[in-house]
C-alpha cells in the first residue's frame, strides 16, 4: 500500500459524473437518485471525503465495483471519510461507482450528499465508457420504492427506495448505457396521487434538479435551468400516469394557498370523468412536446403498467394524438406487465423481480431501435 | 379389466364438448384448434373410434390426463381406434381430454378428425366443471405456430402449431377456465400478412367454424351461423394486428377474381399511410362492435405485442375511439412483451417460454376483473 | 412432393441405430427405452412401416425433429404406417429420430415396436454425428417414471414413463452425446423394491436386452450376449440403489419356485442390518468389476439420491472399497439432489424439473472429465 | 419521533445475540461472520453505538429489517453511531438484525466490531423466536467468499465475503432457524489449501471464537473454552475438505518454526497418496468424534462438492468408517452440486445462485429429519 494522496474532487480530470449537475460548483453534490461519480483507478484503496445532510429523509448511497453492487448504506449527517474500496492489488485498474440511492426528496429540501475529494494511493485512469445515454423520467417506480424491504413493510422509509435495484440500473447494465433519472414518488404527469396539482414531473423537467431546489441545495445549482445540449440521450423513457390514476380514487386536494379544491373525478359508472381524463391527456401531450423540443433526436418511450393498466386509454390517446398532431415518428408507447403476488416488493410496489422483468422488455425494445 | 362397451358419441350424456360445434351432427367433428371432448370416466381403459382426413395439412391431436399432456400426435387419414388411456385402476375416475392441436386450415378444407364413439369398461361420470369461460380470437400466435419445433425450423408444417402449448391452454389451466379459440395463421383484423383482404378474422366470427367451411366439413355445420347465446364467455381475448402490420412491408396482393390490387402502404419516412392505417383502425372498431353486440356482458381484452409493437398506435387508437363512441366500459388494451432470442420458438414465432410469460400476464389481469 | 419410395430398413445404409441391438435381424426392433432410429433425410416426407405388440404394457414412442420433441404417442398392436414428418421443403435435410419411450417391460415379454421399412420421396444422407457415447444404467428414474402424468397420478401406467424427458435425453442434448439406457423400474443392484432378489440389473447387463428376453423378442436377439467392443462408451452412469433401499421397508419376498423367503432387514434402532447392507455393497462391487471388465477405458459415475439419500453409506462404501481393491482411477460417486414438492412428477417420482436439475449436474461433471 | 434513550447493550433484556459469544463481557463483540444482535423494537428509530478496528481486513456488516437485507457496508476503525433504522411509524414493532458479514480473520487478529449500546425512542419487546438451531462449520464457502463482487474479481478482499448471501442465511430464512457459523477461508479439516497443517478447523472448534483469538479480541473471550451446553443445535452442518483437496495440487508448506515441510502428495498416476488421503480421513473421523461428543443429540451432515468432487472418496470413507466404528445413527454425507459457469461468483467461488441451490438441497434434507 502506497501513500494516500488527497485529490479535490474538481481537480480530478478522469472523473465520470452521473446525473444532471451544475458544473459550476467545486464539489459534487448528489441530489437525486443515480447521481454519482465513477472512476477507473489504480492503487490499493480509494476513499471519499464527503459531507451529508437531511432533516426527515436520510440519504442512502451504494457502491458498485467492477459493475457489481457491493455496498449500500445510509449516509448520516456531517462530514466523514467513506471507503470506496481497499485491499486490492495496486497494479490493477478498479472501476468504482459511488452513487445516491435515494430520490431527490421534494419533502426534505435539506437532503444531500456532497463529495469534496477522493484519496488514493493510485492514479485515475481514463474513466469508463458507455455505449448509450438513457434518460428515465418517472414516479415512485423509477425511485425504486419497494425494491428494498420486506413485502410486509408499509412505511414510507428512505431505505425502501433505490437506484441499484431499479430497471433503470438493470437496463443500463444490460446495454452498457449511462442512465439518468428524474423521478419522485407520488407525482404524476398532471397531478400527484393525492390530487395535488403541483406534484407533476413536467414542472421540474427543465431545471437541473428542481425536485431538490428551493433550499440549501440551491447552492449546488439544483434550481438552475438545465442545458439540454450538454448531454443528448439516445432514448428517453417516461413512466408516468400511475399516480394521476390514483387521484381518481383519492380524496380532493385543497390548495393551502388559495383554498381551491382539486380532484380527478370518476363518473357514477366508474369510468373517468371525460374532462378530468382529458386534463391528463393534455398534460401528456404538452410534456411530450417539451421533451421533444429539448431532445430533437432522442427516441422516446412512454412506459406504463407496472402497477395496473387503468390509465391505458388516456395515455395511449395522448401518445397517439401527440404523434398525429406533431408528425413525430420517433416515439412509442410500451406497456409493462403489472406486478403480481410473486413480484411485489415492499409497500405494494414492484419488487426486484418486477424490475427485472421490466428491464428485459425495455432493453429488448431499445436494442431494436438504437 | 372388464369388457369393453362401445358408446356412440352422441349417446354419451356425460360428455363435455370443447369448441364451437354444431350439435345437430351425430358425430363430434374436431374442425379447429382446441376442439375436443372431455370425460370423467371410470374403468381401466378408454378408446376413441375416429375417422380423419386431410389433403395437404394433416391434423394433429393431443391427450391430457388429469390435466397434464401425455400424448401428441398426427392423425392420419382413415378410420382407426385410438387409445385415450389404458392400464388404470378401474375404480378410479380418470379425467381425459382429447383435442385437436391444429387450427382449422383455411388452406385445406378437407382437414378434420371425426369422433364416432368411445369404448370403455367403465362408466361416464359427471363431466369436469370449469369456473370460467374464455374465448380467444387471433392469428398464428393463437394457433400456437412455433410452440413446437426447433428454433431453426422454417417450414410451415402442421406439427409446428398447437393448442397444448399456447397461452390459451396455459391460461385455461391457471384459471380453471374452459377456453375456445378462433384463429388462423397469417390472418389479420383487416387483411392478412400478404395484403389479402379476405384473410380477416372478423369475417368468420359469426359462423360456427367458418375457417373450416366451404367443403366437406360443411356437413358438420362448419358454415352454420353461430348461436352466441349457447355459450357466454366471461372474457373475450382478441390478439390481432400482427399480420395487418406485416402487410405494410409485403408486396401487394392481386385479387385473382377481379384483378384488383391491394396493399397497405408506408409513407416515404417509414410511417404508416394515414388512410391505410385508418382502414385497420376501422376494422378493429367494427369488429369490437360486432363482438360486443354478440357478447353484451363479456369482458373484452385486445392483446398485442408478442411479435413487436409496430401497430400499437392504430390499435390503441381504435380501442380508444371504440370506447369513446360506444361508452363501452368493459374493455381494455393489454400489450404483451415481444418474444426475444431467449423465447422464440420455431419459425421466428413465440415459443413456449413466450407463451408462458403471456399467460401469466393475461391470467393476472383476468383475476382482477372476473 | 415426389414419389414415395419404400426402403427396407436393413437396406438403408445411412441409418443411425440407437440402443443395443442384434444386427443379425432384418428388421429394427425397439425393445427398450431409447431404442430408435435416426436419419438425415431430404424430401418432403418420411413414413415408417412398423408392427407392434404388447399384452399388458403398451409401447410408447416419440419423434424428435431437428433435435426437438414434436410427437409422443402409444403404439397399438399390429402393423401400421406412421408418419415421421411431412410437409417440409424437399430440398432441406431433416434430422429425424424415432424412438421408444417405454422401458423394456420385464413384466410383459411381448412388448415391442418393430420397424420394417421407411418410405420417403427424399434421400438418406450421412447420418447425424455425436461427440460422445454415454451408457446409462438404472431403475425407474432412468425409465423416466413420473416424467409424464399429473402429480396426483398413482397408477403404474406405460404413459408415465419416458425417455424423452429423462436426464438421459437432456444430458445427451447438452453434450451432443449418443446415449444408451439399460433400466427397469423397481429393480436394484442387489434386489428389487419388493425384496425380489432376481430383480437386479447386474444380471441383465451382459446380454443385448435381457429385460426383454425370454419370449417373442428373443427372435430379435434380446437374449444374446452383448459385444461390448461394438460400442465403447466414453462414460457409464449407473443410478442404482433406490429400490434396494426400499426393500428394507417392504415385506419379505417369497421365491415362488423354492418357497425361500428374502428380506433386507433393519435393526431395531432403524439402521440397516449389517449383513444385509453388506450384500448390497458386495453387489455394487461385483457389478463395478463387471462393468469395468467390459469397458476398460470408460469413465464410470455412480449416481444416487434423486429419491432420498438413505443408502448413501453402503453405496459409497462399495465404491470406495472397489476403488481401493481395484486401483481403478476412473470412477466417481456423485450424489444428485432429492426431488422435492416442487420437482416431483407423477407417482411420487422425479418430475421433469428434477430431471433437468440432475442433467445439469451430470453434464457439468462430464464436461470436466471427457 | 420521541426522545432517544441510550441503553447500554448489556442492560437490554430483550436482546437476541447471534453467534458464539462470551457473556462475561459488558459489550457485544462481533468477532466472526454471523455474529450479531437482533431486536423487536417499537419506536421510530434505532441507533447502535459501536467501535471497530482492523489492520489489514476491514470488518463488514449488514442490517436486515423484518427479515430482508436492507444495508451492507464496511465498518471503519473507531467509534461511531450507526443508524439501524429510522422513519418508521413508532407504534409498529420492527424486527432488526445487525450482524457481521466478514469471517473471523485469522490473518488479522485486530478485526472487530464492538457494540456498546443502542439508542431508540421505542421499547424492546420480546426478541424474535426461531424454530431451529443450526451450526455451520466450514471454509471460504461458508465465509461467503465470492458471494459479492464481479465474476472477474480476483483479489482476496473483505467485501467479497458475506454471511448475508450464503446458504447459511438462506437455510436459516427458509427454516426459521437461528444459525451459527465457524468458518475460515483456506482452511481444511486436516490442513489448509497451502498445506499449512495448522489451518484446520477442528483445532478451533472447542473455543468460543479461536479464529479471532490470540490478540486484542481475547478480552472479548475469543479464546475461552466454549460451553456446548449453552446452545444445543438441532443440526450441525460441516462443509470441509475443499482446501485439503487443494493441498494435493499446491507447493509444500514449510513450518517457519521448525523448518519441517508439509505436503499432501499425489501418486504418479494422479491419484491421492494413500497415506496422505488417510490423514484427511483420520482428521474427519476425529473431528466427527469431537463434534458428537460435544453435541450428543444433534443431527450431523457432512456437506461437500460446491467446488468439485475430487475428495469424495476420502470423505465418504471417513464418514462411513466413523459410523461403523461409533454406531452413530444420526449422521449423513450429502454432496452438493459443483458451481458452474452460470453460478460462479467472484474469485471462482460459488456465487449467490450456487448458494441458493445448496440452500434448497440442505433445507429439503433438514425438513425430512428435524
Amino acid at each position: 500500500m502506497g501513500t494516500l494522496t488527497y485529490h479535490r474532487i474538481k481537480d480530478i480530470e478522469n472523473l465520470k459524473l452521473h446525473g444532471r449537475m451544475d458544473t459550476g460548483s467545486d464539489v459534487v453534490a448528489l441530489l437525486s437518485n443515480g447521481h454519482g461519480i465513477e472512476v477507473n483507478v489504480t492503487g490499493s484503496q480509494l476513499w471519499a471525503d464527503i459531507e451529508a445532510d437531511y432533516t426527515s429523509f436520510e440519504p442512502w448511497a451504494a457502491i458498485e465495483i467492477n459493475g457489481e453492487l457491493i455496498s449500500r448504506f445510509m449516509v448520516d449527517k456531517g462530514s466523514r471519510r467513506i471507503c470506496l474500496f481497499r485491499g486490492i492489488d495496486p497494479g490493477k485498474v478498479t472501476r468504482v461507482k459511488f452513487y445516491r440511492e435515494l430520490q431527490a426528496m421534494n419533502d426534505d429540501k435539506s437532503t444531500n450528499i456532497v463529495i469534496k475529494g477522493l484519496e488514493t494511493d493510485g492514479e485515475f485512469m481514463t474513466p469508463p465508457s458507455y455505449k448509450y445515454r438513457l434518460e428515465f423520467i418517472g414516479d415512485s417506480i423509477n425511485s425504486g420504492e419497494g425494491t428494498y424491504g420486506a413485502v410486509t413493510d408499509e412505511d414510507w422509509t428512505a431505505y425502501c427506495m433505490s437506484y441499484s435495484r431499479t430497471y433503470i440500473n438493470l437496463v443500463g447494465r444490460a446495454m452498457n448505457a449511462e442512465c439518468r433519472v428524474i423521478s419522485q414518488g407520488g407525482w404524476g404527469v398532471f397531478s400527484g396521487w393525492d390530487n395535488n396539482f403541483r406534484h407533476n414531473i413536467p414542472s421540474v423537467y427543465d431545471k437541473i434538479c428542481a425536485l431538490a431546489a428551493g433550499g440549501p441545495n440551491d447552492k449546488y445549482g439544483a434550481g438552475k435551468a438545465y442545458d439540454f445540449s450538454s448531454w443528448v440521450p439516445d432514448a428517453i423513457l417516461i413512466n408516468l400516469g400511475t399516480n394521476d390514476c390514483a387521484g381518481f380514487n383519492q380524496p380532493p386536494f385543497t390548495d393551502p394557498d388559495t383554498g381551491e379544491v382539486y380532484k380527478l373525478k370518476k363518473n357514477e359508472d366508474g369510468t373517468f370523468d371525460k374532462k378530468d381524463a382529458g386534463q391528463i391527456t393534455d398534460a401528456v401531450i404538452n410534456f411530450l412536446k417539451n421533451v421533444r423540443k429539448n431532445n430533437p433526436a432522442s427516441h422516446i418511450v412512454w412506459l406504463y403498467g407496472m402497477l395496473g393498466y387503468e390509465l391505458n386509454r388516456p395515455l395511449t390517446e395522448a401518445v397517439n394524438r401527440y404523434i398525429e398532431e406533431s408528425g413525430d415518428k420517433n416515439l412509442i408507447f410500451i406497456q409493462l406487465p403489472s406486478a403480481n403476488d410473486g413480484t411485489y416488493g415492499a409497500r405494494r410496489h414492484p419488487g426486484i423481480k418486477a424490475h427485472e422483468i421490466a428491464a428485459g422488455i425495455i432493453a429488448d425494445h431499445l436494442k431494436t431501435v438504437l
